[in-house]
């Protein structure tokens, strides 16, 4: 792949990590590895950037510490191969890392590594502990999505039209920090939760008529698709709305999007979208749009039930309780649902007619601004 | 979407559907629709073909029978919508078609369907009724998989040069029977099973050195990736091979794309490839490759552990019984692979180095023709 913008800064930290380990040696001192603590307490909500942070409490790892050496081991691998991998301008999957640094120490009959489960908390360590994300450490995740609409991209050197890539479209990769924007007319930016229902808009010709780039996130959203998010919001100004079903599970999925994930706080900055609005599926939609017999049941106890609440319920409750979520707006959409006990799927809007919800529903929704922040 | 080469075929059998009932209730019959059995009974390998097929044996759904006239009236609702679908040149995800039939029947108070559930077999009824693919009936499935390669494909007038695509690709979708290919210089198609897989070969640019079209399939391969590779091979005439891991699920993914799979064994026709290969992994990768180190066990019980066999031993002990498995070198590699009760996934292959799986790995196994049957 070609070099990363960040590649220069990304290679100066792990250099700088591995000379303060040196030194630490030459001086004599135990050396150590400091990263930002992980866990829920020191995950905050920053409400000024609208997303969720690390806090500022700090741990070290010790090389003489017979608690934390085998780790330490650990991180000055991947340190060291992320760096070769930047410098060979190649990326690796977290698998093929894996494999790469699974060895017999020799002299020794202990494996560097169990399995991956030893290595991908290493991979975390190293994010936090150089403020990088996984991707400029040339570390790719599984990919997933697709997008379509009037926008060119440059990747690998290819420029790709993106409004002529029929009803395929451009699959949207782990790595997407070095797409170049070349040229676009889009009014916006469209995550759509299912394939299914981004298919359907793309039958219909929504990408082309509303000059909307359509990202068919295919369930909870990858990596690539939170980045492509968060890059086509930051470098092109571009409003982004979020479309899912309305359940929780939908909602999460913006929340995600919106306001990033407690297990990759540290990454919100880069993954999440503060700005993205939720177009729908949302409570009123069903009075709105007629939709009382294609509702379906959410799933688990209500509150008020003994044992409850489970399920759709629990995490509905848990929604209510987050800071980004303290809008009047959702308050009242989370707590509809949970009186209704209903959930509305975005082909659920299929009832009248199959192009109802290109040519009628996201269109008027947009112009009339109804979303929820 | 554009009308489809079998449309006029495919109405021609929904119209031809449609008048036999007519003509039973207008000479006083009992009206019923005809289609195959497709209970395991009647599933059989066709050797000639080398694929699962369905057998001689038919059954009959009656209109007045109590126990079939809710499903006969389903029938009739799914078969009219798709005859509508096609008439409108649209598809359809099931689940749209579940909300577009779904509604009370007038002056009952009953539902046409009550989920999804119903619909779904009603579909495949449909299906094997009328001897077509869901796909000709303009109903498409979750698309997944992507493509790279020195192939041009128009889809929906759009000319996409697939070896123009950067390390994105283009998505795969559920439907690819509308795929014009206009030119390709490819030697063979590789299916691969792993997206990091198909990301590393891609990286390497293996699609341009090689001329291989890289079909990735993400896990189990959808159904819109086994159709591509059917068309592929049957259309441009090129040898396929598949690329998985070395276990029993990486096998049943072969299985599946070589000679169908016993619950959609009527349409193996059109979504299997028979002279499609296995290239790799395979158990004398092993040693050949000095993979020793690498390997993972085999998940579940030996069948001589008590209550064995299980899970991986029990699906592949279920694949040396496979007629189209009974091929020596098949019946070998299961038997090796149960007595080492190990595993080796692709990825493994990055414990040389990142590029040896592109560079020397698949190169001399094609070269040297060695693959499994």
């Amino acid at each position: 792949m070609p070099r990363l913008e960040e590649d220069d800064e990304t290679l100066r930290r792990l250099e700088k990590l591995g000379n303060q380990v040196v030194e630490m040696i030459q001086e004599g001192e135990n050396p150590y590895i400091e990263r930002p603590v992980r866990s829920r307490s020191n995950v905050e909500f920053d409400s000024e950037k609208g997303l969720l942070d690390l806090g500022d409490s700090k741990s070290k790892r010790y090389f003489m510490n017979i608690g934390h050496a085998r780790k330490f081991m650990q991180t000055m691998l991947v340190a060291s191969k992320c760096k070769e991998l930047i410098e060979e301008e190649r990326t690796a999957s977290i698998r093929e890392l894996y494999y790469q640094l699974k060895h017999t120490i020799p002299g020794l009959d202990e494996n560097t590594l169990e399995d991956q489960d030893e290595s991908n908390p290493v991979i975390v360590d190293l994010e936090t502990a150089l403020d990088s994300l996984r991707e400029h450490l040339h570390l790719i995740a599984e990919p997933k999505g697709r997008l379509f609409g009037p926008i060119t991209i440059e990747d690998e050197g290819d420029e790709i039209n993106c409004l002529k890539l029929g009803k395929s479209g451009l699959g949207v990769p782990s790595m997407v920090d070095d797409y170049k924007f070349v040229e676009h007319s889009a009014d916006y930016v469209l995550v759509v939760e299912t394939s299914a229902m981004a298919a359907r808009l793309v039958e219909e010709d929504f990408h082309k008529k509303e000059n909307a780039i359509i990202v068919s996130a295919g369930g909870q959203p990858s990596r690539g698709v939170r980045r492509l998010t968060n890059i086509l919001h930051k470098r092109l100004d571009l409003p982004v709305y979020v479309f899912t079903d309305g359940d929780p599970y939908g909602y999460y999925i913006y929340s995600v999007l919106t306001a990033g994930s407690m297990n990759l706080a540290f990454e919100s900055n880069r993954l999440a979208t503060p700005e993205a609005n939720l177009i729908g599926m949302t409570m009123s939609d069903i009075e709105e749009y007629g939709l009382e017999n294609v509702t379906e049941k959410l799933k688990g106890k209500h509150p008020d039930e003994s044992g409850g609440p489970t399920k759709d319920y629990k995490r509905a409750m848990d929604m209510m309780d987050y800071e980004w979520f303290q809008h009047e707006e959702w308050q009242e959409e989370l707590q509809t649902m949970m009186e209704r006990g209903e959930r509305v799927e975005q082909q659920a809007l299929a009832t009248n007619n199959l192009q109802f919800v290109a040519e009628t529903y996201l269109p008027e929704k947009i112009e009339k601004g109804e979303h929820l922040p």
